[in-house]
């Protein structure tokens, strides 16, 4: 009988696990990349603008540019009449300059002419023979973009750490950041192991089932800007495992599902001892208690558990905050959060943490969170009908219908 | 002085703009493709298993297999001796059935034997000389998942219209879909037109800007699931204008910036009205009143204006709600929402929606909104400062500081 079947002797608390996940994580070096495909990156250095927008002063208008003391007392009953001097267009500098009681037609961002100081817009104005009547006053500056009044040269318009979104993309366009330094992509490896798996799709044979850990695990790294490498089903032994290991350490982080608990054929703890340290084994979770870490050849190396839903959350509550860290992102799980009212109550064990997938519906001006029911871990039906979870702190028992928790959203990407 | 000059007449409101823009949206057709590059993709069919899940009895624990009836009343001080007669490994059916007074060692998820209704955990158990002395009783089906028990042969597992998550992609994986039908990514041809714009990145000559919504709205539209075909800048002509118009409609959608309002060098919605039919034109919201809509060779088309922040919000409005449809998605613009307490007043016009950029912090138990201060909709900064928006609908001239708001969140990619 192997050591291995007495169960784990102690969990660590999450919280410790994350902080011991942490303190073995590096920050990754940066890229540059085009402006043009950094949708969804993590921005590596501030971005400092090369130019002031607008680069000039300008019309923010279609209408005609004047002198704004001209206007003053105007109205529709005692209109202001001035005298059209020319057009401006957009696209090139004007040599207009404008006098009293003189206007120029002009288009919205084309450049201000010299003299001028606001825009009457094409509805406050009639126009007629070379001449227009000022129907309502401006004052200076009305309907004017002024030089650099966005953004100004040298100001630091995104920083460092932000993922970029499309106004963030338009903003490097408008800026001259057409290259920008981003956050490499961490590189994860992700081994299955276990004699019952099989690649998915084709009949199951004797007592298989199909791989599942790869490809959802795989599809998580991408959700949170890793770069998944699938190594595959590794058979059950410990020096097939072992080699795959010590191999899958060419990538940044490594995970293995499978064989990280305390039964017999539990061996990927042992191994990651073996090969480098063994941190910690065991969390006080729910589910996703058996997960394993340590590092080998300076890698995080994540032991995860077999099961598909103790393996994504487990990815959820310690893998996602490291690969963030990784990228220079806040070390958390980075779902949106909101407040929800419990649907019923949801009992739980003092002393681990319990993470209740939930059902999230809006109800009038509230939010309410149905917990799924659950008859055991394997049941992977919980984590596609959730649209989120919330956590049961370890000093509590659970908590009670109508309870506000906060629910922590899969988001849809 | 061309018509264009004398103002919008009329604004549409933007629920009647969305409905006409819904009621020209036709849903996509389906792709078949792998499940292993699903993520992030809409479904277009439902998903039905192909097996039972788990596909046979098995053990959800390491431990025992036993017959519970012989475990009850077992404890630690008068524990319940068992003959053990097997091990069972996973991956391979047994053959082994078990008879009263008999155990199996058994292993999480290897198939239970004949006999056995039930497995004893590990820690629960001293094994010794070929026996096991259980000190916990078990009840019938304790610590077994039972086949079919998370999904059954046949049953829908993920319906039709849900964009698909990690756990999603492991469900396919599970019920051996490995082939997926999704709603094919809409093709989006970008165009933008005015005389001022040149390509980022290059030294701005005369009174040049660079073009930033060609590059911002195509990550916009990658961030709603479609495909972007950026076009370019289209000189400020009529002619070039109609050829690119046309051409852009071998696109399931054309979005065209700049020229949209109701200036001289306006000349986008004229276009629309001269090659298909323009359906409206100028919508009471700010930003982004300049917009229009119509059909060009069965092809929506939307005239959004050049200004990028009108220009994004434009598309936040109408756009994102198409492409969202054209997918099978409701067709909303899909941000997560939250409620969130005003932490200034917030004037508005009767008779339009106004579009609040906020910044987002919680505050104890609650999101605190503060609206960003915004002198013109040429703003970039005010998107990119932005962690959200909310509306100020028509009836309403704004909002009190202290309101309650509710803001929908800028996803991260």
């Amino acid at each position: 009988m192997h050591v291995r079947m007495h169960g784990f002797e102690r969990y660590t608390k999450l919280s410790d696990a994350l902080k011991i996940v942490l303190s073995h994580i590096k920050r990754l070096g940066k890229e540059e990349i085009s402006f043009n495909n950094s949708l969804g990156r993590v921005l590596a250095s501030d971005v400092i603008s090369k130019i002031d927008i607008p680069p000039f002063d300008r019309s923010a208008v279609d209408g005609y540019a004047v002198i704004a003391s001209d206007t003053f007392g105007a109205s529709t009953l005692k209109p202001v009449e001035l005298k059209i001097v020319g057009s401006i267009k957009i696209g090139s500098r004007t040599g207009l300059r404008l006098s009293a009681g003189e206007a120029a037609r002009i288009m919205t961002g084309a450049p201000m002419p010299k003299g001028a100081d606001a825009v009457v817009m094409v509805e406050h104005v009639k126009e007629k023979d070379g001449k227009i009547e000022v129907l309502l006053p401006v004052t200076p500056g009305k309907n004017v973009s002024a030089q650099g009044e966005d953004v100004k040269l040298g100001e630091i318009v995104l920083q460092k750490g932000r993922i970029l979104r499309p106004q963030d993309v338009g903003m490097l366009a408008a800026t001259g950041n057409v290259k920008v330094e981003v956050s490499a992509k961490p590189h994860v490896a992700i081994l299955s192991t276990g004699a019952e798996l099989q690649e998915p799709g084709k009949p199951l044979k004797g007592a298989k089932i199909a791989v599942v850990n790869s490809y959802s695990l795989s599809a998580a790294v991408a959700s949170c800007g890793g770069m998944p490498l699938r190594l595959g089903i590794v058979p059950d032994k410990e020096k097939q495992i072992r080699f795959a290991l010590e191999g899958a350490t060419k990538s940044d982080m490594v995970l293995i599902s499978g064989g990280s608990s305390v039964g017999e054929g539990d061996v990927v703890p042992d191994l990651i001892s073996e090969l480098g340290e063994l941190l910690f084994h065991g969390v006080a979770m729910r589910p996703g208690s058996p997960t394993g870490f340590g590092v080998i050849n300076q890698k995080p190396v994540f032991a995860l558990p077999g099961f598909p839903v103790s393996s994504l959350v487990a990815f959820d509550m310690l893998v996602r905050p490291a690969l963030r860290h990784m990228q220079g992102l806040p070390p958390d799980r980075g779902y949106q959060k909101v407040r929800a009212r419990l649907g019923r109550k949801v009992s739980s064990t003092l002393g681990r943490i319990d993470v209740v997938r939930v059902k999230l519906q809006s109800s009038g001006e509230e939010f309410i969170a149905d917990p799924i029911r659950v008859t055991g871990s394997g049941i992977l039906s919980s984590m596609t009908a959730a649209d989120g979870f919330f956590l049961v702190p370890e000093k509590r028992e659970g908590f009670d219908e109508g309870d506000i928790v906060e629910v922590e959203i899969y988001p849809h990407f």
